[in-house]
Order: structure tokens, then C-alpha cells, then sequence
């Protein structure tokens, strides 16, 4: 069950790196390619920092079959994937929990921090997405002001596994609450326009560089 | 005898760094930075996915020589390396075939699945070329529309070296077909301009985007 | 005493990145995560290439902490971190020496080659603000014609502590040397403007690109 659910959220991540793909004007090597790391990334990263090596996105053939369905579907239904388009973002927000949640869990069996297994955590949801964005040539999504809280939403599911498995709770139904309010948090974020607060910016500021 | 092939692609992929970063007004510490970075992010990327921590390259101390050479010879030959141009294109479809199919052949002798090491072979040929676009803050060449075959001969190549190993043919020979299939398709995608399929562009492709 | 000093290290190079964010008007997500990219890469990239796996950023809470606390400063205090703009150029420089030795030291302990071991100790100095520009969709500075020197002093540092290992020499007087030769090299570049040199560019140099 958890897995069909993986296999569904990468699914999903890699739908929105095929989309950008195509916005882009890339080929079917850009598409396959873009999909692929947006589906897996975060899932790899995650497995390379707490020694989860070879990752399990290269253990199950599952994991690699599914971001070429993914690219299989966007190139050959584009009409289809426009008209999903609020089905995908809903998708997306349960992705998000998802990861979170689960790349939280992971963590917290390996011999990593409190905070680390948080950060782990949330890697493995939005890792994916950002380098999407690296790798098609885009400042990341979620670092733009104008963005709906992602990152966050992902960050508190992730804590929420790490607190509950720190307090000694039972798993599983902490892991359903983590996703629950990571998802809520999202919708609410992309159906009320909410946003990360933006740093007061100085008149001086773009004087200050690292290497003047 | 692979190992004079091995530092000959590293060295042919480190040159084709530092051509990139000679165009782009570099340094020379940013000539020598993507020399090492093109010749050798493939095969470490490929190591560490595969649990070969640290990876050969860090390891034989031939294969961080031979990235400061090709930039050595850049830097100081720039005429030559221009006259060598399209020798040097060959010599490149060569170090594609080579390292598809030895990074596959590494990847089959880890614990990850059969899909997982053709994608293993071809990130060990195509790694080092993605990175150099990244650092060099452009999109990477193999996505863009108007380029020739290159990511699809190395998949190709490292798929016959995947599936000889399933089918308990004899490395070598099935190692030498690999290396002439993805040469040839590269030399030909050279030639007659082959691309790869571009996706359609619906008109409202534009309005897609994972947040709107 | 080390850990204080490698943790005034990381605080520095967040900084350094929380200043970049605050200058491309990221919000707050990118604010923290390019902080924490900035201060903590160098340092997981080495971890994961010598295969101290989870690398000790992740292991020791302390090190997760300081790049959070870094972005409350320069969130709430941007015109402080602009006074003390200066003061921020001389600890980056230290944190750049110490990096370098600390690095090419842990680097030295496992089972790489000689030139890898300054390669994995130039990595750890430079690596974060490397992917603090590429994150922030710039070129990296270090590449850049006019930076100032960074990643030479940074190798030269290295050098000097995996050549006192081969020498035999006593490794805490030679990482001692190794800081202070970099600060110092580091700290003239900025005083005197020294930069590394620039290859010449043939006027053809615009038409080698290895795919035509």
C-alpha cells in the first residue's frame, strides 16, 4: 500500500517535470530526463545522506518504470494533462505529504540528528522539484517570492514523524497526521494565495556581495 | 588497455569542458574546474550510486591528472584545440560508447535493478556533459531541441550491455558491440543531423505550471 | 575547540548565502535554504566522497543549527550584516582556510590518492558557495573573470596539509600553516585585487561548441 502510494507521488512529480520539459521547447530526451530526476531526486538524495546505498529507486525496477509512463503519457496526451491540471496540483500536495512523511520516517532509523532527520524529511519532498528547476535552466520555484508555501508545509510533516518518533507515538498514525496537515497546508496555501514572509531588502543590499 | 580508453574519454570529455568555459570568459580556475568536473561527474555520480564510495576517480590518481592536462593544453593551445575540432567530436562519440558501457557493466555487478543500470550506463556517459551546462549556467545541451542524438545512443549502448548480462552472453564481445552501436548512432546523428522527437506544444502549454 | 571553529566557519558561509537570497528577493524558504546549502555542502559533498556516510553534518545537531540561526540574523538585521560587511570578507576567508585543512585532514585518513585528497579539501572550502550560486541561478563566482582569488588559496591550503601527511610531519602545526597561508593569500587577493589568470580566447573560439 505505501508503495503504490510512492509510486503514485513520484508519478506525480514527474508529471510536473515533464510539463516544464515541454514549456521549455525540449526534446523527448528533456522530457524523459527532466521527469525522471523530478520524480526520483529527492528519493535518491535521501537514500545517499543516511547510507541507504544503492538507493531503493535503484533497487525497485518500479521506481525507474514510472517516470517514463509519466513522459510516455505528457508527450502523447498533452491536452489530457492540461485538463488535469487542478487534479495534478491535488496529487502534488499528497506527493508532498508523502514524501515527508515517509523520508522522515526513514531518517529517523539512521544515525542522523533530530534536525537532520527533519531536513531529511523534507529533501526527499522538494528535492526533486528543485533540481527540476536547476536543470531546466530556472531560479527554483520555491524560493521565488511569489510562490505558495511549499517547502514549509513539507517541513512541518516532516517534523511532525520526527517529534512523534522522538515522543515514542506509534508510527502509522503519526505518519497519517504528518500527511494530513502537510496536505492541508498546501491546498490552503494554493487556494488562499498564502505566502512565505519575504525579507526586508535594504537599499544597500545589492552592494553586498561575498566578493565585492 | 580499458584503462588507456577510460583516461582517454575522461581526457576527451575534459576538453570539452574547458572549451566551454574558455567561450564563456572563465578563469582559469574555472577552465580547470570544469575540465575535471565534465571528465569525471559521470563516472563519481555512477560510483556513488552504486555503492563504490570513494569512486575510482578519487582513488587512481591518474584520473584527476588527466583533467588538469586537458586543461593545460586548452589554456596553452587554444589554436590547436580548434583545429581539432571535429577529431575531437569523434573522439567524443568514443568516450560516450566507452563509458555507457563500462558504467553499465559496473552497475549489473551491483545489487540494483535492471532498469537501474542501464540509467546507471547512461549517467556515467552523459553526467560529466550535464553538470558543465549547469556550472556554466546554461540549459544542458542534450535537452535542447536543436540538438543531435547524444543521451539516446548512450541508453542504447548501455541497454546491449544490460541485456547481454541477462541473457549470460560473454562480457567482452557484448562490451564491444555496445561501444560500436553508440558510436555509430552518434557519428550518424552527427552527420545527417538526426534529432530526437520533440514533444507537441499544446497553445496553452505556457498557462501549465506546478504553481500557478 | 575545532568545532567551535568549524561551526564559526559554517555561520559565516550561510551568511554569505542568506545575503545572496536576500539580493534575488527570495522569501524566506530560499533565505534559510540557501544558507544552509551554502554553510553545509562543502562539507556533505566531502563526507560523501571518502564515504563518511551520514557525513557529520547530519549527525551532529550543532551543524543543522547554525545555518537556521545565521538567516534569523540576516532576516531580522540586514542593516548589521551590511556594517559588518567587511568583518564578514575576513571570517569567510578564515572559514576558507580552516575548511581547506580540515578537509584535505579527513580526506588524508581515507583511502584516496594523493591529489584526491587536496581535490576533496578544495571541495569542502568551496563546494557550498559553488552551489549557492547555481541554486541562485548565477554563474559561480569563483569561475568568474573578475572574482578575486578563492579557489586557488583554498588548494593551496590543501596541498600543503596532504604534502606535510606524506612528509610525515606533525598534522597540527601543518594545518596551522595550511589556514594561515590561505588567509593570507585570500586576504591579498582582496586587498590587491589579484586574479587568477584568464585563458586566451581565439575569435573562433565562439563557434567550438562540442555538438554544432
Amino acid at each position: 500500500m505505501t508503495d503504490a502510494l510512492d509510486l503514485l507521488g513520484i508519478f506525480v512529480f514527474a508529471v510536473s517535470g515533464c510539463v516544464v520539459a515541454v514549456r521549455r521547447g525540449f526534446d523527448i530526451v528533456g522530457l524523459v530526463a527532466l521527469g525522471t530526476v523530478t520524480g526520483l531526486a529527492g528519493g535518491i538524495t535521501r537514500d545517499l545522506l543516511i547510507g541507504e546505498i544503492p538507493p531503493v529507486a535503484l533497487r525497485e525496477w518500479e521506481w525507474l518504470i514510472v517516470p517514463v509512463v509519466a513522459a510516455v503519457v505528457v508527450a502523447l496526451m498533452p491536452r489530457l494533462v492540461e485538463r488535469l491540471h487542478h487534479p495534478v496540483l491535488v496529487f502534488d500536495a499528497a506527493g508532498l505529504g508523502l514524501f515527508a512523511a515517509v523520508g522522515a520516517s526513514r531518517a529517523v532509523d539512521a544515525p542522523v540528528s533530530v534536525p537532520a532527520a527533519v531536513l531529511v524529511g523534507a529533501i526527499s519532498a522538494i528535492g526533486g522539484g528543485l533540481l527540476r528547476d536547476v536543470l531546466a535552466g530556472e531560479v527554483p520555484q520555491i524560493f521565488s517570492a511569489d510562490s505558495r508555501l511549499y517547502a514549509i508545509p513539507a517541513t512541518i510533516g516532516a517534523s511532525i514523524v520526527v517529534l512523534g518518533d522522538e515522543a515514542g507515538l506509534a508510527v502509522t498514525p503519526v505518519e497519517v497526521v504528518a500527511v494530513i496537515v502537510t496536505f492541508v497546508l498546501r491546498m490552503g496555501a494554493l487556494r488562499f494565495g498564502w505566502h512565505a514572509p519575504i525579507p526586508r531588502r535594504t537599499v544597500e543590499a545589492d552592494h553586498l556581495r561575498s566578493d565585492p
